[in-house]
C-alpha cells in the first residue's frame, strides 16, 4: 500500500484529456505515491474558475496537504485565478508558450479549445468517415470498397484486430479493415484473392498461443476452438503464412492497442 | 498561407502519443506558423537515439532552420543524446519531474512506457471488454445485458451516437450502449420499456436540423429521411421527449467526440 496519498487536479478550458495524459505519464513515475485524480474540464468563465479554486482548497484542507494542479488554461485571467488556489500548480502553457514564442519569433494566439479540431473541420469529418468505414469492414464482413482501406489487419481470431482497427480510425482517421485468418486460408496455402490485391496494406498480428488459449477459453470454454493445441496450430500456420507472403507483423501479446497502432503506422509508413 | 515553416519532432520511448497531444495543443496557438510534424516513437536504445539525432540534424540543415523537438524520454542517457541535436529541445520530463520530486518528497522511478498500462493489467482488460460490449450494443442491436451498461446514448439517427460510444469505451473503459430514437417512439409518446428501466444511465444527443439534413443527404440523397422537413420534425420530437422524460442531453452539432464524451462523464458523474 502506498504510504503517501496526494490529490491531483487536471484543470482545462477544453476536455482536459491532454492535461490528464501528460499528468498520467508523469505521475506513473512515482510508484510510492497514491494519487486521487480529478478532472475539471470546460473551465471557461470567471465563476467556474472561482468554483474550481473553492473545490481545490476544500480538498487541500480535507487532505491536510496541498493538492497538485496541472492546468492547460489558455486564458490568462482564468489561469491567474486558478493559480491562486492553495495548491502546487504546474501550468503547461505558462511553462512552454513563452519559450516557444521566443524560438518562433511570433506571439501565440491564446485561442481556447483548438486541440481536437472543430466538428466542422475536414480532418474531423475524415475521422468520422474512417470510423464508419472501419465498422463496416470489421472481421471480414465485406471486401466491398477494400481498395479504399489505408490498412488491412490480418490475424487469427482474438488477437486484437477489432480494437486496433477502431483505434487507428478514431485516433488517426485511417480506414482500417480487418480480416480473420481461418483454417480454410491455411489449407489453401495462400491469401484470399481480395487480400492479395491489397498486399501493400496488409499488417499481421500474432499472439502467444497460451495467451490466445486463455482469451478464447473465456468466450467458448472447453471448445476445440479454445484448446491450447488448436491455438498453437492456428498461430503456427498464421505465422508461416505471413512469413511466406512477406507480410509485416508483430506479436500483440503484451502490447496495448496504442502500441500496436503506432507500430502499424511506422511499419506501413502511414504518416 | 503561413509565412513561417518549422519542423517539429515528437520523440518518445513509448508511442509518443502524449508528447504529440501536448505538442499539438501548444502549436495550435501559433496560427502564423506552418508546422511539419514528425513522430519518432519507441526510441529505446543508444543506436536509435543517435539515428534520431542524425535525422533531426538532417532536417534542420535542409530546412535552413533548427527543428523543434519535444521529448518524453524517461531514460536520462537517451535524453542526453537526443538533446545534443542541432534543434530547440523541450523536455516534458526534465521540465516537470524535478519540481514534482521536490513537491512529493520522493524520487521518480524513471520507468519507461507505463502510461498506457500493460496489456495484462485489469484496467486494460476492462477497456477491451468495454469495446466488445459497445460494439455488441450499437444502434439498439440488442437490449440483452443492458443493465451492465455504464451509459446509454439516445438520439435520432446520425447525431454521433456510435463514434461517441466507441470513444467512451476506448478512452475510459465504459460500457456504452446506444439506441436510436425512431418515429414509433415519438408516436407512442414514451420511452421503450427497456430504456425506462435504465433511466439514470440515459444521455441524449441532439443536433441542428440543418446539419442533420446535410449529413443524411450524403447517405440517402433526396430521401424523405434526409429532407429538412423530416429532420426538423424528428429533432423537435426527440427534444420534446428528452425534456419530458428528464433526460440530460447536449447539442452535438459543433462538438468533437472528445468534447461530447467528456460532457457525458461529467453529467452522469461517471468518474
Amino acid at each position: 500500500m502506498a504510504a503517501i496519498r496526494r490529490t491531483v487536479f487536471f484543470v482545462s478550458d477544453g476536455t482536459g484529456l491532454t492535461a490528464e495524459a501528460l499528468g498520467h505519464s508523469l505521475l506513473s513515475q512515482f510508484e510510492a505515491v497514491e494519487f486521487a485524480q480529478i478532472r475539471i474540464p470546460f473551465l471557461d468563465s470567471i465563476a467556474k474558475a472561482h468554483a474550481a479554486v473553492a473545490r481545490i482548497n476544500g480538498q487541500s484542507e480535507s487532505d491536510g496537504m496541498r493538492s497538485i494542479v496541472f492546468t492547460t488554461l489558455v486564458d490568462q485571467d482564468l489561469a491567474d485565478i486558478v493559480h491562486q488556489a492553495d495548491a502546487y500548480c504546474l501550468s503547461y502553457f505558462d511553462t512552454f508558450l513563452a519559450p516557444l514564442e521566443a524560438e518562433l519569433g511570433v506571439k501565440s494566439s491564446h485561442t481556447v479549445g483548438r486541440s481536437h479540431g472543430s466538428a466542422d473541420s475536414s480532418e474531423y469529418k475524415r475521422r468520422i468517415e474512417a470510423i464508419n468505414y472501419t465498422l463496416a469492414h470489421d472481421d471480414g464482413i465485406t471486401d466491398h470498397d477494400l481498395e479504399q482501406a489505408d490498412v488491412i489487419l490480418v490475424a487469427v481470431s482474438r488477437c486484437g484486430k477489432t480494437p486496433t482497427s477502431l483505434y487507428l480510425a478514431m485516433q488517426f482517421g485511417l480506414k482500417a479493415a480487418n480480416f480473420p485468418l481461418i483454417p480454410e486460408d491455411f489449407e489453401r496455402g495462400r491469401l484470399p484473392g481480395t487480400l492479395e490485391r491489397q498486399r501493400g496494406k496488409l499488417f499481421g498480428l500474432t499472439i502467444q498461443p497460451e495467451r490466445l488459449h486463455s482469451i478464447r477459453e473465456e468466450r467458448r470454454p472447453g471448445s476445440n476452438y479454445a484448446s491450447l493445441a488448436n491455438c498453437r496450430q492456428e498461430v503456427a500456420e498464421a505465422e508461416k503464412m505471413m512469413r511466406r507472403e512477406g507480410i509485416r507483423w508483430l506479436d500483440s501479446s503484451t502490447k496495448s492497442i496504442e502500441e500496436i497502432s503506432t507500430t502499424v503506422l511506422q511499419e506501413l509508413h502511414l504518416r
